[in-house]
């Protein structure tokens, strides 16, 4: 009996390590060729550079496809594709579908179309559809082709979802069975096959029309005598989808039923596919970092390793908005140019105002965002929700605004400049707390995505309505 | 064969409806029978009021211990315990495991010592340790006294481990069998039990000391032959866990490796327990909406509904931190006021140069700490990163300056405000840039964890520097 091999995630780095380890010996035996061009001499040291070149693939043979995915994804161009160079043809395929979309963009730019079909023909239909939209036009049409027709009307159906639709994210690695045989029927015709696909949890039970009559759990399977009919032990109720569904939907059931796998039915009833947790997980952590990159402003994933001008791409378009954000506020500074000029503090003062209010806006729009994609804040809840986000803002603004009051009272001992920065940092996290609440709830009403942007909007908000309250109060009241 | 019971999120969302229905018409009802005091109407309103509250409790019954949490944490305090009121005392256990950290609280609080009690003895072990930092410590102690030997040990194991740890989110239902047996003894033993324990993928082959010598797959016990033995048909190189691992590396082994569940091993490879996929799972959603949710200055998970001073609390430290951060800011600021006075254009420009800068280090920064988080990036990637990121703020920087000088010289008409302004941008998106890299790798080399405030961090530097750079180069060149 063997040891049990660790696979930890440690462990994962060290082979990331030991794969860098050997690309670097690769490098320095190269520079070493290219110095000392002696006939002998290279022979010597190309014999060890094949040698460092062997070590490498063998051990990129052993590794998972998610940990080459990993590798992969961990190095700078160049020497990812010397890395990819070396995996071997077959595994091509199961590679691409692990490592992410940046950083399969410069994979596939570096296959020719001979390789590119090779690795599309290891992959089932779901897997190709994944993959479909990263490859050239004419490689698709010529995959479609070598399909069966069975296999190219998965592709075709899969292809005709949105990717945030069910439809796009099932598989049809599907086992099916009738409700009218036992479980002893049942294991035996299990035994027939070889190996039974990933996350087969259950089994879906069809009549002869292919409609789904319900599912056999494999736990239950193991449990009961082998002597009762399906039928009698299957679950009539299981959670079901629609290819239409929603995928983050979806994956919000999945989470809250526990699920491994769930079969997926057409209106008519008929099984379709089937959805796996693995798929909703990766769902599930992509529609979080994408969240995440959208918040910093960045539009999509980005390859750390990407070139300047990709990374410039990727970040230019929110870079123009907040330009754009900076520039009204900068023109509502314009607007009372002449009070700076009476009373300078007002320069220094402003930023805090905005920034406050900026930060307290956010506070409040990330929560009703994140109620309103739980499904836990309605339009109705506006009101209450209001209420309590303006008493929040209320006694921050007082309490904050009292302790800046103080400090820019010591600062330019004027009374009148502390209660106007009171007033107007009071005034500003209150316009924040209702304009965290109306655009969410607005932009659910209207039937758009409350998220996308809604920081952006909500700083540009307060930066602006900052400005504008406090130089405007400043030139009431202090001028 | 009755019909398939489509569980969809709609339908769940249509359940959340009904039961605000029924709390409504229960509403009215009292409503109605505190205006109308008549002895003979009142007993007529009481009956239908009964009736509500029983079709109310029916309903709740029937829902999944995931939905009834989802319809607690959907409505307000008062009607949330209105209903949690309702929810059958043996099913209090598993409601409370469910909801959101912020809303357990709430029922707890509602909760005496003796339906604590009873609710916490419908719980395992680990479920109890999920529980545990959320109840009062006598109850704690009192059961804590009423669990055997081995579910305390459990217990007191679990509580031992940092939340971020595999020890604190294994549970203990593991099936194990010894190895030197048959397939078909195998399956008789499983058919012994009613019922297998959840996410039960695989068994757990272990010898008499206990130690872990493999798993045997289900999948692979349904295909294989009856008489092999377990030895040689298990795998004996799965992947492990150890109860110290940190809770982040293994959910993303999780979804690497697409496990369902896992063995944890002690130090000595005796099995100590189990790791599942649903566990994963919610870690993974509470650690990105950790990361949201501190992204937009919140410490913690709020329930949505929360009194106006809990959210009050749960927002002051942020907002703390902004306010220096933007004092700060403001001294730099207060510094150049003779400069301000002088060209009172500086005013209205300086925010443009420090949001420009701050949306361009926020770009940087996330990408950073996003790959070192998924370990891609280490410390000694530092000088290429650095490269890339300075050739893009260049572009950036020089582009946008360009622009927006253009812009200031429509406004103001100065050649060299608009020159001043370009520098700035450009040299204040440099810092952003060199910031950006330097402080999560600098973190990272002394152990830190490179995102905690890395925003909030990086703002402040660009505002400040921002402001400086500006003021600064105004006061060299155009006064």
């Amino acid at each position: 009996m063997s040891e049990i091999n660790r696979k930890s995630p440690e462990s994962l780095q060290d082979r990331l390590e030991q794969v860098q380890e050997l690309l670097e010996r690769h490098r320095l035996v190269e520079n070493l060729v290219h110095k000392q061009d002696g006939q002998h001499q290279e022979l010597v040291e190309h014999l060890v550079h094949q040698q460092n070149l062997v070590e490498l693939q063998r051990k990129l043979d052993e590794l998972h496809p998610a940990d080459v995915a990993y590798v992969l994804e961990s190095l700078p161009l160049e020497e990812r594709l010397a890395v990819w160079q070396l995996v071997k043809t077959e595994r091509d395929g199961e590679i691409l579908l692990e490592v992410s979309d940046a950083v399969r963009e410069t994979l596939i730019a570096d296959m020719d179309s001979h390789e590119l079909i090779a690795a599309a023909n290891s992959l089932d239909a779901d897997e190709l559809a994944d993959l479909a939209p990263d490859l050239p036009r004419d490689i698709v049409r010529e995959l479609m082709d070598s399909l069966d027709a069975q296999q190219r009307d998965r592709l075709k159906s899969a292809l005709s979802y949105d990717e945030d639709q069910v439809g796009a994210l099932m598989d049809f690695d599907m086992l099916t069975i009738r409700d009218d045989v036992s479980l002893e029927v049942v294991s035996r015709y299990l035994r027939r096959f070889d190996a039974l696909p990933d996350h087969t949890d259950k089994l879906f039970v069809v009549d002869t029309e292919g409609l789904l009559k319900g599912v056999l759990s494999i736990k239950k399977l193991l449990v009961s005598s082998p002597d009762a009919l399906v039928a009698d032990v299957m679950a009539d109720d299981p959670v079901v989808f629609d290819p239409a569904d929603d995928a983050g939907e979806a994956a919000q059931a999945f989470e809250r039923y526990d699920l491994v796998s769930a079969p997926v039915v057409d209106n008519l009833g008929r099984l379709c596919g089937r959805l796996t947790i693995d798929e909703m997980v990766d769902y599930i952590r992509e529609e979080s970092e994408a969240e995440v990159l959208n918040a910093a402003g960045l539009r999509e994933e980005e390859d750390i390793f990407a070139s300047v001008w990709k990374s410039v791409r990727n970040r230019w378009a929110w870079l123009a908005v907040n330009l754009c954000t900076a520039l009204v506020a900068s023109r509502v500074i314009g607007l009372f140019e002449t009070a700076i000029e009476q009373l300078v503090a007002l320069a220094a003062l402003m930023p805090i105002v905005a920034g406050i209010g900026g930060n307290s806006g956010n506070q409040t729009i990330t929560m009703i965002v994140r109620g309103i994609a739980t499904g836990q804040v309605q339009v109705a809840h506006g009101k209450r929700l209001l209420r309590k986000e303006v008493g929040v803002a209320l006694i921050n603004g007082l309490f904050w605004g009292c302790v800046l009051a103080g400090i820019a009272y010591l600062l330019y001992g004027s009374v009148a400049l502390a209660i106007v920065l009171l007033a107007a940092m009071t005034l500003n996290m209150l316009l924040a707390a209702c304009m965290g609440v109306f655009i969410p709830l607005i932009r659910l009403r209207l039937g758009g995505d409350p998220a996308l942007g809604s920081s952006v909007l909500i700083t540009a908000i307060t930066d602006s309505g900052g400005f504008f309250i406090f130089l405007g109060l400043a030139t009431l009241f202090l001028l």
